[in-house]
């Protein structure tokens, strides 16, 4: 049915564009709008059975826990990620919810953002393609995505007023590319403004962000949604295109719309805009439709999650586990497991897999005996040394040791973020004392965000990092400590010595209001590649029970700004397994200070023994651009380029060179272009050296041959105070023919 | 003789504020009006025989060559620094010169920063000290100074149109407080605006720069004249405080001038202002008077120069040189000095010492041979190889090689920034070569900014930093090899281990015309310190042929925001040697990130063995306050400091707390002030906590309790959003009545 707005009154359009309570839009039933639910995601459906609790303090109704973004993001599996988005999309039609809020896709610009757990990545490229992945897994059921939190909000401290200052290169090429990519290539129902401020501007009526970049430069036809209780100022809101306030306000924002048009300060097209897309919500689907079924989807969420499984070290193959071996399974995560971050995403599993109870059932079989110790608390107790001590002991009787550590609610959560890496002291020192005992020691790791290996990561045989892997997440640990799952996840995100080595160390979370992107471009890998900082373990490293070889590298030229790129994988080892191929471009051509190396395609592939496969990738435009402050766009320069195949950020397995033509920039000169640009110019740099030849004497010219410090220095200077040193030496209306000439010669 | 200007008519008044050629103002006879001559400094008078050329392409008229700024920053004198400005005022009566462009007191925010060799130091207080001393000795003769280069200017690349693109704190702290200091203790004649932009606009025509900082806040009342050329906007620079525009523009800025009064574009009040202050120039000495002792001005030259030699490292105590030892002295530096930079400040010495005759002349009373070998060519030659084979043979016969390596004029310069700290390639090959063979070795530099010395320190026994060292570095640095002089001289900057350490790396130089100061106040040691880097060697390190030992730290509040601090500082070796005493403050109270510790005083006194002698200190506010955006101003936040005696930067001797009670700061809530900030204010939070109290039901008290990360996040929400999600649990009335409250009671 087409509603006919005009029939509605401003104040019926007004109402249209907030919500009623927290999760529901308003009906007007006698114009045949309906009212629809927009709940939390994203790695699962929040449904609240009362309407009012944004904050998670009452129980939803129980729906799959699939691993949140920080499992996914690890996977590097963009099937994966759809099929979890489909999975929530259907529970969500299940339970009558037309849009799920979700997925992150912000950059983990600092390992201590609290809110990390639901982002993918630190790199852009990987986080675009799992988000839009995702997006297009759940709207394939009909419910509609909010991606968010558009944009720059990359922490949890003062996101409510905080102004993240940023310049626009950075903007563009790091912070905005995954919202750009989802858009435009998932095209989600709606995208969800940040709470925070961009250079000043809240996001919630940034109207270069709201309609010049989002739907100017990009296309989105969507809606834009409030973060809960981000809309600063309503009526700016509109102009800027921020559609639907949620939650609800009582009307009283609706209120300062209605006066505003009627005071002349909105053009109430500007209203009927957001009416029109808050409409096109209200045909989503929004009657309760279907069942989800919680064993399928249970089993989807640990084959994701044992996907999303990173092996960090593994010394001496020591797993996976053999048979017939003892096992002292130590720490308090193994049998209370942490599965999920806390805050607006935290849900109501339909079950859940501890560890400990997945390494039980599956030592059966393999002859394995098992003994629990907790170890430490997850909480604080005066337990702490008795438990450390018993573990030690138990360490000391079995064949292997495997310790459960990680961080609890109290440490991570959306809300606030962290100020160390470390993981709580009683749990180093238990990993200190169990290593030191152990004839093996392997740790397995539960964290939503980063923590330090340092202190505890040479003592120990083993590292796996189990992140937060969702409600199955138990089970899923025990398939890759037994070997049932060869382990394929690699790191979307570096793993530091030192939290000051991070280049955000300086500038997070920022203070009186403002924080300064600093770093710029260089976020993550970026940085610790280009200034060559040693780190634990870079991004993209994991490692797999079987090992591959890459070969026969061949990038292509199909075009001045694109290429093919071939390459063959070879499961070399004796176990089937999947293997990321990670493919980074690197540019020597360039204008600005561009990072060693950039993540532009990545697939995943699965290998029996001995298998051999031909990769092919397509490298768009984007892939070599980078974003040009001074001309307003993208620009790939003409020249070399190296295309990497990376075993991660930091190690170059394959490296070859194209060459492209790149786009034929403009070289306008103007008087503030330097005597450098001027001469160097392709047309007007020969003219120039020629009519001054012509005005030097002899004398003049041996002095200046003669002095190349000086001739460094006036290459630098603006032409406009060149011409005030050489006083007349050059006549302005000379100058002036020439710039004519510059801009005509412009391709 | 008073001029009255109201008889000027406005194209004289306008002629008068532009220069009639490269160096000197515009007279009007008639109106009893003088010319009066500018020329650069600041080490020396670079009084130009022809009057056209600021290039340096000529030669100047001979005159003293002083060590520059690297050199008398690494002096830490105070006295010394005085004593160079009033020899340099004295030769500049000499010539009829009225105002000596100089010191600069930029900030060396990066070591690649090309004329750094023209700055005194990372630190704004230690260079503010030396620049007033200067300042203080200089116009003491008559002469005026022109402190410069107002302000940002940090780089060479693109000075002349990039933006310096910096927040208001990291100004205020770091990038302005020389400026500041030399303004309110010394009372310079004139601040020469510079090249480049802050946050967009230029300083030529920056009336916040111009006006409301350095004549609102600071009290200038003399004149501002531009850098050679660095006039953009004529007219908006007389409206914002830029007096003379130097050299003259033939008389069109003149025109602009006059045009844009008449067109009521610009208030001919404001030409006036300026006017008076450039005729208060012309009421400087500006006839050619005295004469100066060439001799006494070179041995001045040798003793700072000697008090500015930075002994790095000196194992085995192999300086001073022994009697009745043989000596190999290599490298071309020794016989050809480097010991000034290049561009403005290039001038033309009286005589020049070179190291080799020093070192032969001091040699002969104490029984050593001196061998010399060319070692390197300073210029690019085919003869290296050869030089580097003689070296090495004389090393192997000689007890110890001193080698003399540096940079030369290609490598650093005004006028460009290197992109290496690296000697030349060649140098290293030859220190290594030399190291390798020689008894002994000892490594003497000559460099206007800092050089790396990995790859060959640990090979060499000692590094004598010699800097640029003046006409008279020869002598001097023979004066410290053999011990007539005991080194005193202190890093004024880091020597870091590696570029990429430095804190400005990620974003020096900048592109597309805007350079990002992304490292905020942490500039030099005060990143180092405080992410915990290491360094090679750090700010305020040096060694001395003596030991001093410092004991009996008192520090004593002697009110709100001030302090004496008390130290005994002892001679414990045995040579009569000076000991600079470092005063560092460390802060823990405080509401915005500081460096661990920031330089607040300094000392150098004398002692002879056994000597010594208590030193008083005093602190006032601004040893204690940082700049707050927030506020607008400075704040000394109550709570407890440390005052740090240290040998450097790095490395605290002493260290004692005290308690101030610091700024009364206003706690004034809005509803943008965080839940966080209402419940913890002094007077609103007990009133809040009471009702909130009594509105919840004892079932939400408990949820509450139960949910501290929920606490966590709700503290850090503005109350504006706080009331939006419970929804009228506190009225707004109420919040009204609070902040009012929370006004009233400030103090």
């Amino acid at each position: 049915m087409t509603i006919d707005i005009s029939q509605l009154t401003l104040e019926q359009k007004a109402s249209l564009l907030s919500g009623k309570d927290f999760w529901s839009t308003k009906s007007i039933d006698e114009a045949g709008i309906p009212a629809i639910v927009l709940t939390d995601g994203p790695h699962g459906v929040r449904r609240q059975a009362e309407d009012d609790d944004h904050l998670g303090i009452n129980t939803s109704l129980p729906s799959t826990c699939f691993p949140p973004a920080v499992a996914v993001g690890s996977s590097w599996d963009r099937d994966l990620a759809a099929r979890v988005g489909a999975a929530v999309g259907r529970e969500a039609r299940a339970f009558g919810v037309s849009v799920i809020l979700g997925p992150g896709v912000n950059i983990k610009r600092s390992p201590l953002c609290g809110r990390n757990f639901e982002y993918y990545s630190e790199d852009p490229y990987l986080s675009g393609v799992l988000g839009a992945a995702h997006v297009t897994g759940l709207q394939g059921t009909g419910v509609g995505a909010s991606i968010k939190h558009f944009a720059a909000n990359n922490q949890e401290t003062e996101r409510m007023r905080i102004s993240a200052d940023i310049d626009e290169r950075t903007l563009r090429e790091i912070y905005l590319p995954a919202f750009e990519r989802v858009v435009t290539e998932a095209r989600p129902a709606t995208v969800m403004c940040s709470y925070n401020k961009i250079n000043d501007v809240y996001a919630s009526h940034n109207r270069w962000l709201l309609t010049d970049v989002l739907r100017t430069d990009w296309g989105f036809e969507g809606a834009v949604v409030s973060d809960w209780g981000a809309v600063s100022d309503r009526v700016a809101g509109v102009a800027a295109g921020m559609d639907l306030e949620m939650p609800g306000s009582g009307g009283a924002t609706d209120r300062q719309i209605v006066d505003a048009v009627r005071a002349g300060k909105l053009d109430e097209q500007l209203v009927e805009q957001a009416v029109e897309r808050v409409l096109a919500l209200t045909r989503l689907p929004h009657d309760a439709t279907g069942e989800f079924d919680t064993d399928d989807h249970h089993a989807l969420a640990r084959e994701v999650a044992a996907d999303s499984i990173v092996l960090l070290k593994n010394d001496d193959e020591v797993l996976p586990l053999r048979e017939n071996t003892s096992v002292a399974v130590i720490g308090a995560f193994a049998a209370q497991p942490r599965f999920q971050g806390g805050g607006s995403s935290h849900l109501n599993p339909t079950r859940v897999d501890a560890a400990l109870d997945a390494i039980r059932d599956q030592a059966q079989a393999l002859g394995v005996t098992v003994e629990y110790c907790e170890g430490f608390t997850i909480a604080v107790s005066d337990r702490g040394e008795r438990l450390r001590d018993e573990a030690v002991q138990a360490s000391g009787r079995a064949d292997i040791a495997v310790v459960f550590a990680g961080l609890g609610d109290r440490q991570e959560s959306e809300g606030f973020d962290r100020d160390t890496l470390a993981l709580p002291d009683d749990q180093i020192q238990l990993i200190r004392a169990v290593a030191a005992t152990a004839a093996r020691t392997v740790v397995v790791l539960s964290n939503g965000g980063v923590v330090s290996l340092e202190g505890w990561h040479d003592g120990v045989d083993a590292i796996v990092e189990g992140w937060l892997l969702g409600q199955a997440g138990g089970s899923a640990l025990a398939d890759v400590l037994f070997g049932h799952v060869n382990p394929s996840g690699h790191l979307a995100e570096t793993i530091p010595l030192r939290l000051q080595d991070n280049p955000s160390w300086l500038n997070f979370p920022g203070e009186q209001g403002h924080v300064r992107y600093g770093e710029g471009v260089f976020v993550g890998y970026r940085y610790y590649t280009s200034a060559n900082t040693p780190v634990r373990y870079p991004f993209g490293h994991g490692l797999s029970y079987t090992t591959f070889s890459t070969d026969a590298l061949v990038p292509r030229a199909t075009g001045d700004t694109t290429a093919d790129v071939e390459v063959t994988v070879t499961n070399t080892g004796n176990r089937t397994g999947k293997h990321v191929v990670q493919l980074y471009v690197a540019s020597a051509a360039t204008t600005v200070r561009r990072p060693v190396r950039e993540l532009r395609a990545f697939t995943k592939v699965e290998l029996r023994p001995g298998q051999s496969t031909t990769v092919h990738f397509t490298l768009n435009r984007r892939s070599f651009a980078h974003w040009d402050n001074d001309f307003g766009g993208w620009v790939v320069p003409g020249g070399t380029y190296s295309i990497q195949v990376g075993a991660n950020a930091s190690e170059v397995l394959l490296d070859e060179p194209i060459t492209l033509t790149g786009d034929a920039i403009p070289h306008r000169l103007t008087l503030n272009s330097t005597v450098g640009d001027w001469f160097g110019h392709p047309v007007v740099g020969p003219l120039l050296t020629q009519g001054m030849s012509a005005a030097m004497t002899d004398a003049q010219v041996l002095q200046a041959q003669d002095n190349p410090d000086l001739m460094k220095m006036v290459e630098s200077m603006p032409m406009r105070q060149f011409i005030t040193f050489t006083q007349g030496a050059i006549p302005v209306e000379t100058l002036e023919q020439l710039m004519a000439l510059s801009t005509e010669t412009d391709s």
